[in-house]
């Protein structure tokens, strides 16, 4: 099945709906879309659309099969595939993400992470070895590592986008409070906290 | 100035523009749309349209007067206002955040944390107190919090939610894996991680 029409707000419904259906799965065997819609406050077209884009449509009164929706919703979201990570920048945030077990389910493997700190550099946290960051080129060929997590102060950000897409790192996931440039084929994916703050902030003060 | 017109894409990009400003304030007191849409590959008349929402327009050559449009994107980001916020979840990413100094940059004070675990309970980090969650309710209500921050696994994030929303909260940044029910007033934000990675390993796979 070819997913290239799965517009990115499904997509981002995804991995919602597949942790709840792992986590109702040894209850039921089947669920319909109104029951998940109903969990989330969606609307029930959205629900049917959105796992349309995956699965053939639920039977009528008996709705999906849990377990065969984790299993198109898994193929769909990659969860099988393993993509290999580094993580820029091992402050708070950069350890935040490397404690996060649940990547792993989404395939994402941190393999390791690197700072500018020579105090980090040789240390271990979380069982993640931390390095150099003169190593993470040779680190990154060699790991063939295709995504890049940067959480570095901004005035590192560029930099840090530049010398990884450099060794071949295709898709990054921003972090730092900057917009980052990146050749074409390069994915970056903002998480931008300033900016969400934005939107709070305007909205108390409405 | 009425703000109510500027789209969230907009919005978004102010902070950005705000902490490049604010770098190069020292160096010159002029700068031009075209030199903001250069530092970060946007198109000129997109930044000229965003600048536009909160300021005149540039003067012909010599552009914005730096000083001048700070003024006017801190204050239609209410970075002189000051929102108090509360995490809800102190592990590791509540941990993260309460560490971020740049908040306050953006009137945000993170007053407390609050966590199910007793041993957590009566702690200090990073100068920030943490409490059991017993006293949500008393605390948000005596120090007028509007804004929470859910932190919590997927598990506990509605409750947080309906608890937050029920002694006044009127603004939720969500970060836990879930999709949350609000009312309608309230307004939610989320940084879904597992969203963002679906993104981001869809278009490895492509």
């Amino acid at each position: 099945m070819k997913y290239e029409e799965i517009s990115k707000t499904t997509l981002r419904r995804m991995p919602v709906y597949l942790h709840y259906l792992n986590s109702v799965k040894n209850e039921r065997t089947n669920i319909s879309a109104s029951a998940i819609a109903g969990k989330f406050g969606l609307n029930d077209v959205q629900v049917r659309k959105d796992l349309a884009a995956v699965s053939g449509s639920g039977r009528p009164k008996t709705g999906y099969d849990i377990n065969e929706l984790i299993s198109q919703i898994e193929e769909c979201l990659g969860c099988r595939d393993r993509t290999n990570a580094v993580i820029v920048g091992a402050g708070n945030l950069g350890k935040a993400l490397l404690s996060f077990a649940g990547f792993m389910d989404y395939g994402l493997d941190i393999v390791a992470a690197f700072d500018t700190d020579p105090s980090l550099a040789g240390t271990v946290f979380n069982g993640k070895p931390i390095y150099s960051m003169e190593e993470v080129e040779g680190f990154c060929r060699a790991q063939d590592v295709k995504l890049g997590i940067i959480t570095t102060p901004v005035g590192a950000a560029q930099k840090t986008c530049d010398r990884l897409t450099a060794c071949g790192i295709k898709a990054i996931w921003n972090f730092s409070q900057t917009i980052l440039r990146s050749p074409e084929d390069v994915l970056v994916e903002n998480e931008n906290l300033a900016s969400s703050l934005a939107i709070l902030s305007k909205h108390l003060r409405e």
